[in-house]
């Protein structure tokens, strides 16, 4: 834990770190399916994974240059209107209808940790996030989930996405800290390895994501400051968050105070 | 009152808005002089204000363009290493001691009516900052002040100062509102009258400044949403945002959720 030492301030990946995306539009899509027997034959798993893709290859894109930059907001409502023909729904949905699915980026629910994790890393961290979603959206999620953010940075604020150095680099300056005062929090060891090459600590959050095939084997060659196991406390609601803030010597009991209605 | 209506997102002016710092700036200039009597003749109102006055100047000059952007924190070192000589105490600060004393703008006292106000506004709102100050020294102020706010929005971001519209609009465009859904909520009526002329609507806090010459006899002609003068209420906590809480319809024992430590 030493690598945590002189850390000042936290940033947080959202998708797949604070908030379980699939859980949520999954479920959403399901209790549409189940509203409308007409398209109960679709794979709406498969259909969430296929839509999600969409926007990875296109940020992707952006952060390498190759791509203009464009707001996810956007981005998956055209990954949306690009897979209805596959699952042959196309034509079902109004475009109000489809604005209102595509809204539930904004809605996600935060994993059983995030909430009480985040006010105790609040307590002595600034604590923000870091993410590809635009700005909006963000505030739309911290909102929903009740989550103890200080500020939102969006790849929106510097015109490009996660791995692009100017977005890690970016947020360092606007909280006026260097690199090495600063800890990027994900389960993607990908936004952590880039992090790392930037000069920040690293604070690994798994949450069992298919698509990084960490090894974990050769966990000690990723070097990361903090790394939190699924299975490393015996409930959901201690791991994650609650567990990275006591690895780092917040106290459980740390006193919340109130603000927010 | 009808002029709020359709409004979903509320950006604060910030210093004299939300926070005092003629208050806390003089308070600490007291302090100093009271334990240094060598220094006791100085007058240190008029200091506060001299060194404020830098910075207003410095901010309207790159808001029309005719300065290259600087952040707040560095306007307010120059601006004080300028005035020292003329109130005779220059060398007697270190380096390190004027950036303490410099740092005094990241811990203003909000006004009493501030942490309940927000509170209640934020229940019915999207609340954000706009405020010339940069990103870091408002997070500063969130956070000191146990602010109920969603969200920071600088200059900073916008490479600009208000009152150029690049930072009015800018702040919009994140909320993905049109201007006519947000409201400037401020004290100063220069900030208002230049909102409203971008398609903002106005929320006018009298906070008393001497600065802001405001006419109340032509009031009307201001054409402010909506306007708590100072006397509206017998109690200055009752007053100020907490007014305008009342006045857009939100009740005063909302329940306020906790989740900040």
């Amino acid at each position: 834990m030493s690598g945590m030492k002189g850390v000042k301030a936290l940033l947080f990946d959202v998708f797949g770190t604070v908030v379980d995306w699939r859980g949520t539009v999954r479920r959403e899509l399901r209790v549409f399916g189940r509203n409308h027997p007409e398209y109960d034959t679709i794979d709406w798993d498969d259909f969430a994974e296929q839509w999600r893709k969409g926007y990875l290859k296109a940020t992707r894109e952006t952060a390498a240059g190759k791509r203009p930059f464009q707001v996810v907001d956007e981005m998956h409502m055209e990954r949306l209107k690009e897979i209805l023909p596959q699952y042959k729904c196309a034509g079902f949905w109004t475009e109000e209808q489809l604005h209102n699915l595509n809204q539930v980026w904004h809605r996600l629910e935060p994993y059983p940790d995030a909430q009480l994790g985040m006010r105790l890393l609040n307590s002595n961290y600034l604590t923000c996030t870091l993410s590809n979603g635009n700005v909006r959206l963000l505030i739309d999620l911290v909102r929903h989930g009740n989550l103890a953010f200080d500020q939102v940075f969006s790849g929106e604020m510097f015109n490009s996405y996660k791995p692009n150095p100017a977005t890690y680099l970016g947020a360092c300056k606007y909280l006026m800290l260097q690199p090495h005062e600063v800890a990027m929090v994900a389960a993607h060891h990908s936004d952590l390895t880039a992090a790392k090459s930037f000069g920040l600590r690293t604070v690994y959050i798994d949450r069992g994501f298919p698509e990084d095939n960490i090894n974990w084997d050769k966990l000690d060659d990723y070097g990361f400051d903090v790394v939190v196991k699924i299975g490393d406390t015996a409930k959901p609601q201690d791991g994650g968050f609650v567990e990275a803030a006591k690895r780092v010597g917040i106290a459980a009991d740390t006193t919340v105070k109130s603000w927010r209605i």
